[in-house]
């Protein structure tokens, strides 16, 4: 693990979140009516939190094929509200009943559960209206195809199951193979999304997006170690969240099987492995190896 | 309010109902693996209940067209999909609380309230899958326009946020105007979006879609005066869930503003207005006529 991240990548984040802060400033104006209530819990949730790592892969996928910035933004800010959503429904009580989320009070703990489960449904329905629109992209083959990959990614066999086996994993001990399965599900499969959207959006046909599938599924599962090596040994003041509580409940993790230091080589082997897929690339892929070492290092 | 129910209709419903069980048990087979209990409550909630008034519309709209019935089934899966899934949602613990649905347990009565939370979710991405596909319909246009529509109609700016209004209603008086607006968002936005899946499937540009929307309109506030009728005058055993829960909660509704029997005529106003609005339709047009006729009756 290393504490170097470059400027660039630095400078690349800042800026995106400034967008992402923006659009969904303007996609979620108050009404003025009944509705303000949901809107208010959809901008707390959505807007000044996290650091934008999914619509930072997005844009540095799609420069891959020198896509026009607006657009990566768009399919950024899609796979953004699937993720801010998953976190509303993750923190419920029945959930992961957690009161603190990047630093702020929780949808529920602010508002009421029942504002935080409807929050995170219109986060939800937003994610495939802003994919839709047929303003923001005229090819309809790309709005489609973004979409049926977005659903595919969050649904069953994607996210949601993900989730759904890590309750599982509460009351089950889980071999490798099945949590490495659960975590290619849980934070993978919309990872995979990511990368996916730069080749959908620079019209790469699916056999050519094999590398982009290859470099997701390395970074999916480096930045899952990564995250789980927080929860062992971070601290509450950098992750904005309580700590521990994975081995608290007796969640079978990567670290409970292997231990922290193999699990901190498995993580920088899969960072170099994912920097190797990129290797028909030239500098247009900086953003994307800068991406790869960042995830696995102490400053996220 | 009429006690006839065609037997066309009759036929229609039976039928299309088998045509929806058949599909959702093929798309949620299980998988033989850890995500099996969340598909069994998503099968659960989707297979064997309800009317399927949704899917109905949209074959029946999609008639208006001579679509092909694979095409409407396809987006009725997706309307049905988005419907049961807000079911789920609305019986939780937190929102309406409801132990029974379409006589049988809700999900998390019969699993628990984050595998609930979860099989919503996931039937809500399933929504999206199901419309995006390609092989179902080769024409992309077709698919993102759907999308978007769907995504629309029940995210904040439809269902949801009508939802999050019902819910203020428990503290607050509306008046009449705010009543109606509320029931056009949390019911309305939904059948709008079935009517005019009928048209996007048929290729109808969107002004050719003006009299399907007034259709809309119309029968979903009488739909939704009907609703508020059986919940006053019906019995559990007629609507598969506990009655006078709205009056209980102190909401306001239609009747309780106008009163039983102008609520009625009102009802049958609006059913005539709608069949009006099909008026340049021959027989091709029967069955949604039927269905507005249905959409009042006793026999729901």
């Amino acid at each position: 693990m290393t504490n170097v991240v470059s400027i660039s990548l630095k400078a690349a984040m800042e800026g995106l979140a400034t967008e992402v802060d923006t659009a969904f400033d303007q996609l979620l104006t108050l009404p003025g009516d009944l509705r303000d209530r949901l809107y208010a819990a959809m901008r707390h949730a959505a807007i000044g939190g996290g650091k934008r790592i999914r619509p930072l892969l997005v844009r540095a996928a799609a420069n891959l094929y020198h896509v026009d910035p607006a657009a990566s933004l768009r399919a950024g800010l899609a796979v953004e509200c699937v993720h801010v959503y998953s976190l509303i429904h993750d923190d419920l009580p029945c959930m992961d009943d957690d009161d603190m989320r990047r630093g702020k009070p929780t949808v529920h703990k602010l508002y009421d559960e029942a504002t935080a489960v409807l929050a995170g449904d219109s986060l939800h329905a937003l994610a495939f209206e802003i994919l839709a629109e047929p303003e923001w992209n005229p090819d309809p083959f790309v709005r489609a195809e973004l979409t049926a990959e977005l659903a595919r990614a969050s649904g069953p066999a994607g996210m949601a199951g993900g989730q759904v086996m890590d309750i599982e994993a509460e009351t089950e001990t889980f071999d490798l193979s099945t949590t490495t399965r659960m975590q290619q599900l849980k934070t993978g499969a919309l990872i995979g999304f990511c990368l996916e959207a730069g080749g959908i959006l620079g019209k790469v046909p699916p056999e050519g997006r094999r590398p982009l599938r290859g470099f997701a599924r390395d970074i999916g599962l480096a930045f899952q170690i990564a995250d789980d090596l927080l929860d062992v040994e971070g601290e509450a003041a950098n992750t904005g969240k309580a700590v521990g509580k994975d081995a608290e409940a007796g969640k079978a993790t990567f670290i409970g099987l292997v231990g922290v230091d193999r699990a901190k080589q498995q993580a920088q082997m899969l960072v170099d492995q994912a920097i190797g897929q990129l290797a028909s690339f030239g500098a247009e892929a900086d953003l994307l190896r800068a991406i790869a070492r960042y995830v696995i290092s102490r400053d996220r």
